[in-house]
């Protein structure tokens, strides 16, 4: 049979898990919940399961690797993830080495947004270039940068961490000791609390900002409008320093997308003389949240 | 005889050209002015002259190639400056044509922070490291960026404009259209500017500046603090775009090292969680001008 991967997204609610074959085709695929509060020990022994299960479906002979896409900060060398807030738990958990130990099969570990990025690469909005730069606007924000067709790791694995670019100095402090951080000004979080801010209602989620947004509430026109100038700063920034033809963003903002995108691409026409010259697209992200689960399984054939 | 490469630095003020051999030890040099008041033409024909003085002592047999440093905006595969505020003339000019059509040899074209950036990844303080991010600080600040080994060029060649990262939102507009750029904050320029802003003077050089802070003035301490804040609000930004494991700083500014230092350092640690984790060299630069064109020289041997 055909040469097939496994990769498995691992997220703070979601465990998701599937075969794919070397063209990028889905085989199979499983789903399920993190069981976060029957401990780490479950949540491993649920990752194994899934990887064990697709492998008895699809077969050892083909088997390329198993790749593994988890959130958080992750040490590559060691296989460690050194700090996940989605995670709780985790943190500085071998948990390469342990997956590998119970499965006693090399396994792929990447950061969340990096497997995101290369899935894009691979099959989604960016198979057509090299070189891209996908934002995932989530409770957070997180990146990954695509290289010449390779996940950018720097010295340790954590490069791409675009949520902590600086948008806004004496800006809102962020629990990465920084203050304007991107995430704390564009993220669904930073949504809820500009809705907040400007009285829409205490507990808002951004969604149902974007709802406000959609009745024609002028204050939710405005919270979209600062959240596209936030984005609109990061971008250009990261335009001038990579002149990449790509550049993606992806999560549940996507919604807004007409809301915030003017301001975004206002912001970045003025403050990137590079986007001028060199006028890279910046679009939507496709694959929505199976993007980490494609980069997952493409890992080991990117090895 | 050994291969040998012949490096071109054309700056606005001063032309460098020197022969290299593939060890990047330096076999001969030439320096010139730019004569710009004598219109392009004349200094394309002082490149050339330069190159062919070069290639007769050399000898033609052992030559591997021409590299050319050029300051602006570059697109790489027409071989154009697009832009370039220091070469007035030059700006649309197809400069590489220009001097293979006058040499009949083919030419490598770079943009001079990058050829900066190379050179001293090549020969200089990030010879151990295979990525580096470079900022030459100067009249403007440039950039140039190594990623495993090679120059990070983007789509049309223009990565790497670091002088652009914004680090003060509605800050002091730049002839780039933004607001707030690294350069109008932390380049020689901006020294000056601060300097008069703080009424030591109205027309200091940033070397003046630098005096007088040696001489205990408390006002241009607060200007090296200001400029060391948005240097270190710009690598914390890289520092977690990239994890590389070195950021050089190079230019006259080096000098007031002491006085800008210990505000970019402290930036950098409150503002990069991935700096405190991966803990990255931030050092001067060794080449000091001469990065330029031991990196123009290093072309022909990374083609």
């Amino acid at each position: 049979m055909a040469r097939y991967a496994i990769g498995v997204d691992l997220g703070g609610t979601n465990l998701r898990a599937a075969a794919v074959d070397s063209s990028g085709k889905l085989i199979e695929r499983l789903s399920g919940r993190t069981n976060l509060a029957a401990g780490r020990d479950a949540v491993v022994g649920d990752i194994v399961d899934s990887i064990l299960r697709l492998r008895t479906a699809c077969g050892d002979g083909g088997l390329a690797g198993i790749g593994v896409a988890v959130p958080g900060i992750i040490e590559m060398r060691r296989g460690i993830i050194r700090e996940s807030p989605n995670l709780p738990g985790f943190n500085d958990f071998p948990v390469r080495d342990e997956i590998e130990r119970r499965l006693q099969a090399p396994v792929h570990l990447e950061n969340d947004a990096n497997a995101a990025a290369l899935g894009e690469k691979w099959v989604g909005a960016g198979r057509d270039v090299d070189d891209l730069v996908l934002l995932t606007l989530g409770t957070g924000i997180g990146g990954g940068i695509i290289c010449q067709g390779k996940i950018l790791h720097g010295s340790l694995g954590m490069a791409g961490e675009l949520g902590h670019i600086q948008v806004v100095p004496h800006g809102n402090p962020c629990a990465c000791g920084g203050h304007g951080c991107l995430e704390k000004h564009a993220s669904a979080t930073a949504v809820s609390l500009m809705a907040r801010l400007m009285g829409l209602g205490d507990n808002l989620t951004s969604e149902e900002v974007y709802q406000l947004a959609v009745q024609g509430n002028s204050a939710a026109h405005v919270v979209f409008a600062t959240m596209g100038r936030a984005l609109g700063v990061a971008l250009a920034d990261l335009i001038n320093i990579f002149d990449f033809p790509l550049y993606l963003l992806s999560g549940g903002a996507l919604a807004a997308w007409d809301f915030f995108a003017p301001s975004m691409f206002e912001e970045v026409r003025r403050s990137s003389y590079v986007y001028r010259y060199s006028k890279p697209r910046i679009d939507k992200a496709e694959l929505g949240t199976d993007a980490g689960l494609f980069g997952a399984a493409c890992l080991p054939f990117m090895a």
